[in-house]
């Protein structure tokens, strides 16, 4: 039974300009058989938060047992140490240790096994940069794992998970009629992904059905609504007209909000983070 | 002989930040061995002509007998089917029915058989969202067909060509001196490709010798002339001074109108759909 | 031992909605076993030096005996012709003869033979246009490459190295306590990448040591300062405060100027060619 090319994904904030590029091709000349899969290059650069949720939510459609190199990465150069973590669906996670890679282990089955990336011998030969670890260290590791010419045990010291850098997420609370909860995600349509999910929501308002009237409020720091509209729950984007907009559960199994072929994120003007507040109306 | 890795293209509007790749790690999944090929992924949200454009002339350059996915869909989760076409020369099409797919069709030989995707064995296991047929069935659906378990007849139910949703393209009239037809697409360059073919040029305007001096109009709704300038045919852009404007015949046989090294469209603020009217000077 | 699918990589200009997917599947009909990785297509238009750049910080990293397609051609249709260039590392090089193609070559060993691109058995077997020898002649004769079905002798007829046209690329001059050199690319993060290499940078102030205070002047073509800031040498951006800048030696081995999780570039207003004057403050 043929089993198909060892699959390693690739996620970087590196843009379109040929740095993920040179990863691949370290990546080809350690491993030429290696089925490389883009996951995204155009993270808004710098945005932990930003690419750990675009991993969470893409690698559990990759095959069980893939290496992940993800690389959004400003701490390059300093302290913050070069990790590779082992997840319970047999899939390796190789990036920073800032809190990149942490919700996709979680989404892969959890955390089993936790290395430093201190095996300098999987490293790339020439000197190490300071400032591109992709091309230096995590495209090499990952090259060598999906060759199976290294086992992970091999990739460097043994960390423990706890020791790991996580990011403070954003939390949802919910009370009678009332969802209070933050942006986690705006996709390239515009759509604004919450932190909530159908269950949160559910607690708030009551049965998720089709047109329940609602209202969104985006909120300052200082908690005053900027920006408050009154919408609906529904259950496709179809269900509101064109141009309007509708309170819905994602593909992904969290409660967003959207424009019908609009994008809410411009018209409202907002970024990830904000909070909102989601209410029955 | 080696027959090389069964290919599967893709077109999106999906943007550059994931959905693209989750497709991909489906399509991987099912079969391994897959070849994926992105032709697109930043067709103008929701612009079905835009997609339709661009999978007409870029699958015929695709090996003959691929599958290709193709999903412009701003009615995912309304009543629109979800289809697979078979062609004339042996590939498969797979996306919804809305217009998208049939121009493809019929640059790869017409449509020889159409289904609709209702055997959901082939869908992804997963109970399937309302907002992303791309991943839950689309692409599954393709991975099967590309792996050669599944043969195009068990994709689902047989429907009639005639049935299918037909995009309204627009359309080319001549007379003595004057060519009427309207912007099909604009190509990232800025160049503007026209709906209108070189037969239909040289019918207005007689013999496209380098040179001949030429009148293109952009029109309002109302017929009147938003934009107006003289120009020349060419059959090279080098025919004419940088900057400077040129008819010619793109590389897909349409005719276009563009600006030696410059951005056309960007320029005179045009986008698809615009009427415009060539004529002799 | 398994020797891994026969590469080619692709570097244009051409965006992202569907001219570089018509070269992959033209490489693909004609080398099935093709490994195709995509360097970069959002190169500015037009922009050869640009393309020049990336082309030769990113070849070395792929493979050696990889064939390579670059595609930055404002003169396409005119005179200017279609070459391919062997490396001394065993690489060939494919695209048009406008100084694209030479500073990778010098990176990968050198050249040692060109061709031109006149044998048509080996160009896509329909009408050639005028505007997208990509498609109609670059690609195709890769893919043969690629395929081991012509040797390079075969692409065409020999020219000599010393009649291809090359870049007139930035010069750096030092003197005491100065350095003048030219911004030869801004990257996607806004990384200002100078002409430079860090020798010169030594021979003008002396030890490149962290915390060495400097001043970073970008000139008019008449020679003053459109921008003038004082600065620090550092080895790492996390050498500087959040949004603070510094002079660097980047992964590439060149003298770069930078913001620490900024954009330089955006912030000061930079494009490629711009002179700049490092000097000790």
């Amino acid at each position: 039974m043929e089993r198909g090319r060892p699959i390693i994904t690739l996620l970087t904030d590196f843009g379109l300009d040929g740095a993920a590029a040179i990863c691949r091709g370290v990546m080809l000349g350690i491993c030429p058989d290696a089925q490389i899969v883009d996951v995204a290059h155009s993270i808004r650069k710098y945005a932990i938060a930003d690419g750990a949720f675009i991993l969470r939510i893409s690698l559990p459609y990759m095959p069980p047992g893939s290496s992940h190199v993800g690389v959004v990465d400003p701490g390059v150069g300093t302290e913050r140490r070069p990790i590779g973590i082992r997840t319970g669906r047999g899939d390796v996670l190789i990036g920073p240790d800032n809190g990149l890679l942490l919700p996709a282990a979680d989404a892969l089955g959890g955390v089993t096994e936790t290395r430093l990336l201190d095996n300098r011998d999987l490293w790339l030969p020439s000197e190490t940069s300071s400032t591109f670890h992709g091309r230096d260290i995590f495209s090499p590791v990952a090259g060598h794992l999906a060759a199976g010419d290294a086992p992970f045990e091999e990739i460097g010291t043994p960390l423990a998970a706890g020791e790991l850098v996580r990011l403070d997420l954003p939390h949802t609370r919910t009370r009678r009629g009332v969802l209070d909860t933050a942006v986690a995600y705006v996709d390239s349509f515009g759509n604004i992904r919450t932190a909530a999910t159908p269950d949160d929501l559910q607690a708030a308002i009551g049965a998720l059905d089709d047109g329940v009237p609602l209202v969104v409020e985006f909120l300052a720091p200082d908690g005053h609504a900027t920006h408050r509209e009154a919408t609906q729950f529904g259950r496709t984007f179809g269900r509101v007209a064109r141009g309007a907009s509708l309170v819905y559960v994602d593909s992904d199994g969290d409660v967003a909000f959207a424009d019908n072929q609009g994008n809410a994120a411009a018209r409202i003007g907002i970024v990830t983070g904000t909070p909102v507040r989601i209410s029955s109306a």
